[in-house]
C-alpha cells in the first residue's frame, strides 16, 4: 500500500479536477510532484503543460526508477479527498436504523444505548424500555475479557468504510469512554486517515441517561483532558491526528461543564465541535434548560466555545442575531443534509449562511445520517437546496449545484477544520490528500456513453457514483486505500 | 442463466421477505415451488414450515434432480421484484445531468434533444442554443448506416441496469420514434423484463420543438397504433410485454390528440400513462393552454384518459376535486420523489393520496430522477415524507417508513400496473418476479454486525444497499440477471 510515505517522491500524472470556488470546476491535465515523509506528503511542484509521463520525469528532474508513479485511467481523475466535518464513529452500526424517530427520541431509543455499549457498558434493559441489548437471533461474539472489542470492530469498520468512499479527513465524535475514544485515535492513526477525535462530554442529569453520562463537570473535564493528552502523544505535531473538544450539545451539558470546556479549548488552542439548532423540539429544550440565555448560540458564546476553531453541526434554525454572533466569532457550520432529511429536522439555509460570511462544510452525521459517503452528502445538499427553493416560492438563489456541493465537501471542509489552503486542492504546498476516481470499469455504477463533456461526467459521478469509483486514496501522500 | 424457464420446476428455499401492507413486513422461512413455461412461472405451492431442503423436496413431491434449486445466503432473502411505474428509458444517458433547471427548461435544454437523437434524428444546433449535439472531445461511433444504433446502446444499457437493481417490471416512456420504441420492446422482451412500453405522443406546435413532434393528431394516433401492434405481436397474451398509450403530458398535446388517444385506450382496453401536476410553472402553462377546462385533471378526464388502467406520474399539486376525480376513475399515481427533489418540483403528499383511496406506487422518473434504482426511490420517498412532515409542523402522520416504502415499490406498483394479486408477494398463484438479496459478501455496501434484528437488517438494506446486494433476479420464473 506504500506510496511516497517513506521519503520517496511520487509523480501523479493525468487529469486533475477540483472545485476551488462554488461556481468553479477546475479541470486540468498535467502532473504533480509529491514529496513525502511520515504521512506529511505535500505537493512540491505542479505542471499543467505536460502531456506525457516522460515529459513529467524530465520537467521535475527525477529518474523514473527513483519515484512512485500513478496515472489516471481514461475516464479517471484525481480529486481532493473529501472532508467529513461531522460524523459519530460510534454510531456507525446504526446507519439506517432510526424508524420514524426525530432527534430527541432517536437519541434515547437508538443512540445512547449503542454508544454506551462501545465503552463495554451495556445498559440494563429497564433503564430504557426501547432498548433490547444485543438483539436478534444471532449471537455476537465480542470477547467479554476485552471490553473494547466491540469498539474495535466498529471503529475499524467505520475508518475503512469512510476511506473507501474517499473521506481523507474526518471530524469524529466518539463516546464518553476514554479508552474507547483513545482506541479510535489509535486506529485512525494506524490506518492513516486525517482525523480530529473527540471524547463526548455529557453530564446533565435531566437529559442524559444514568447509564451513560459523566458524573460531574470536573469528571467531564478530566476525561476530556485524558483523551486529549493520549491523542497529542500519538501525533505531537497534530497535523494528521488531533484532539477536538466535544461537548455533545447544550442540552446534555451543565453550564459549568460548558464553561470548563470553553476554557480548556482557549487555554490549549484546541478545536471544538458540537451541535446547534438542529430540531424544533431541541430548541424548546434549550430554552427550558437555559432560560437566562438570549439564544442557543448565546449558551455556547458565554461558555467561550465559539472560536474560529469551532465546528457547529446543523445550524438549521438560527436567527439573524445568532448568525451575526457566529460570523463574528469565526465559527463554522457543518451542514448535514442526509441527517436533516432523515430525522425531519428541517432545511438548512446554506445560501443564507454563506451570504452571511459563515464558512460551511458537509457532514454525514452518521448515524442521524444513513450513509458514510460524503458524495451522498453532496447529492443530498443539492436536493435539499432545491426543496428549500421550492418552499421559498421557486427561488433558484437557494440552489446548491454539483460544483458548489463539491466545493463544500473539499474547500469548505478545509476551512471548517482549520486547514484552509492546506487541503482541498492541487496547489503547491498543499497536503496530498487525494482520491483517484475512475468512472469506467466493469463495476462502475456510472455509465459514460462517450459524448458527455467533462463537467457532465462530474455530474454523473456525483449523482450515481459510489465507492466502486474510488480507485485509490492517499492521505499526506501515503496510500491509505486501494479499491483496485 | 436459465432457471425454470423451460418447463422445469424450481424450488426456492430459505428466507422470504415481503411487505404485503404499509405497516406489515412479512418475514418467513420455508420453500416455494415454481412451475414455469415461457416466462410465465408462477408460485404453485408454498410451505412456511420446511426447515431443510430435503423436507422441501419431499413436501412438494419432487426429486432433487428434476428441479432447479435456489437457496438464500446467511444474510440473504428473497424479495418481490421492484416495479418502476414511471421511467423514461430514452433519457437514461442524461441521469444526473440537469444543472439547475426545473421542469420546463429541463425539457428543452436536456431532454428533447436527447430523445430526438434516439430516433436517429439529431436536432440542428440552431433549433436550440443550449444543445451542442454530440458533445465533448471524444467521438461516439454510432453507425451512421443504422439510425437506431444509439437507441440500441441506450435501451440495452437501461434494461440491464434496471434488472441489476432488482426492477422486474417497468413502465417505460420511449420517444416519438416508432422504430426506436419498437426496438425498446424487442430488447425488453429479449432480456425478459416485464415491461409496458409507450411511444410518446406529442404534437402541440406551441410547446414541442419543430425537430421533435408528431405533425398532426392523426399522425400521432397512427404512430401510437403502429407501435402498439408491434408490441402485441411480440407477446399476444400481453402478460410479459404490453403496450401503453403515452401522451407525454397535457401541454405537449393538442386537445384532439388527447381525445383520440383516450378513445384508443378505451376501445382496445389499453393501459395509459402520462404526467400530471408536477411543477408550478407547468400548472400555469396548462391553465394557459386549456382555459376552458376546470383543472389539469379535467383535461385528461374529458379526453377519456382517466381509466383504472392509467398511471399518472407525480400528482404533487392536485386539489381536492382533482383527487376525487382520480379516485372515482380509479386512476393511479406514480410517486417520483428523487425527481421531485432534483427538479425542485415540490413534495408529493403521499399520505393524503392514500387516505383519499388512490393507489400509489414508485417511479424513478429517469432522468428527471437521477437513479434507475427503485431502492433509492424508497429512500427518497422516506426522506421526502419526513420533510413534508416538517413543513406541516412536525406532524408524523406524513411519515413513510421503510416498510411502507417497500410496499409502495412492490404491492403499490402491482396495483398501479393492473397486476394486483399477481405481483408483489409470495402467495400461491402469483408470478415469480423476485430478487434474491444478499446483505453480506465482500462487496456489500451494507455492514451487518450480527446483532441486528431482521427488520433492522431491512432498514440497513434500504438505506445503504445497492445493486451489489442483488444476487439474482427472476421474472416469471426465468432468471434474467445474476450478479454473482
Amino acid at each position: 500500500m506504500a506510496a511516497a510515505d517513506d521519503g520517496r517522491k511520487a509523480i501523479f500524472f493525468g487529469r486533475f479536477i477540483s472545485a476551488p470556488g462554488p461556481e468553479s470546476l477546475l479541470i486540468r491535465q498535467g502532473a504533480v510532484l509529491v514529496s513525502s515523509s511520515n504521512g506529511h506528503g505535500v505537493l512540491e511542484k505542479t505542471d499543467w503543460t505536460l502531456i506525457t509521463p516522460a515529459a513529467a520525469f524530465k520537467a521535475f528532474g527525477v529518474e523514473e526508477q527513483d519515484v512512485d508513479f500513478h496515472q489516471t485511467m481514461n475516464n479517471g481523475f484525481f480529486f481532493p479527498g473529501f472532508i467529513d466535518t461531522h460524523i459519530h464513529a460510534s454510531q456507525y452500526p446504526n446507519v439506517g436504523i432510526f424508524g420514524k424517530s426525530t432527534l430527541l427520541d432517536w437519541l434515547t431509543t437508538y443512540t445512547f444505548p449503542l454508544e454506551a455499549s462501545l465503552g463495554g457498558k451495556e445498559p440494563l434493559a429497564d433503564t430504557n424500555g426501547a432498548y433490547e441489548g444485543n438483539r436478534g437471533t444471532e449471537i455476537v461474539n465480542y470477547s467479554t475479557s476485552n471490553p473494547l472489542s466491540k469498539a474495535d470492530a466498529v471503529y475499524t469498520k467505520v475508518i475503512r468504510r469512510t476511506l473507501s468512499y474517499g473521506t481523507t479527513t474526518a471530524s469524529y465524535f466518539a463516546t464518553i469512554s476514554v479508552p474507547a475514544t483513545n482506541l479510535l485515535a489509535d486506529l485512525a492513526f494506524k490506518f492513516g486517515q486525517r482525523a480530529y477525535i473527540g471524547r463526548v462530554c455529557m453530564d446533565h442529569p435531566d437529559t442524559c441517561p444514568t447509564y451513560y453520562r459523566d458524573e460531574t463537570p470536573d469528571q467531564s473535564l478530566a476525561n476530556a483532558i485524558a483523551s486529549i493528552e493520549h491523542i497529542q502523544k500519538l501525533d505531537s505535531k497534530g497535523e494528521l491526528l488531533a484532539p477536538i473538544v466535544t461537548p455533545r450539545f447544550a442540552p446534555s451539558c451543565q453550564p459549568e461543564t460548558l464553561s470548563l470546556l470553553g476554557q480548556l479549548a482557549t487555554d490549549r488552542k484546541l478545536r471544538v465541535q458540537t451541535h446547534i439548532s438542529e430540531n424544533i423540539g431541541e430548541l424548546a429544550l434549550v430554552k427550558h434548560l437555559f432560560p437566562q440565555y438570549e439564544s442557543y448560540t448565546d449558551v455556547y458564546h458565554q461558555a467561550g466555545l465559539l472560536t474560529s476553531r469551532t465546528i457547529l453541526a446543523h445550524g438549521i434554525h438560527l436567527d439573524d442575531r445568532e448568525l451575526e454572533t457566529i460570523r463574528t466569532q469565526g465559527s463554522k457550520i457543518s451542514h448535514c443534509p442526509a441527517s436533516n432529511s432523515a430525522l425531519g429536522s428541517g432545511f438548512c439555509p446554506v445560501r443564507k449562511l454563506l451570504d452571511n460570511g459563515i464558512d460551511v462544510s458537509l457532514g454525514t452525521d452518521v448515524s442521524g445520517g444513513y450513509s458514510v459517503s460524503i458524495l451522498d452528502s453532496v447529492r443530498q445538499a443539492c436536493l435539499v437546496s432545491r426543496q428549500l427553493g421550492f418552499v421559498n416560492g421557486g427561488d433558484k438563489k437557494w440552489n446548491i449545484g454539483v460544483t458548489e456541493g463539491l466545493w463544500l465537501a473539499t474547500v469548505g471542509g478545509a476551512k471548517c477544520v482549520g486547514m484552509e489552503g492546506r487541503l482541498g486542492g492541487f496547489e503547491p504546498g498543499m497536503l496530498f490528500d487525494v482520491q483517484e476516481i475512475d468512472l469506467s470499469g466493469e463495476n462502475s455504477p456510472v455509465d459514460i456513453f462517450g459524448w458527455e463533456k467533462w463537467d457532465e461526467r462530474i455530474d454523473k459521478w456525483v449523482w450515481n457514483g459510489d465507492d466502486r469509483n474510488v480507485r485509490n486514496v492517499w492521505v499526506g501522500g501515503r496510500m491509505v486505500h486501494s479499491g483496485k
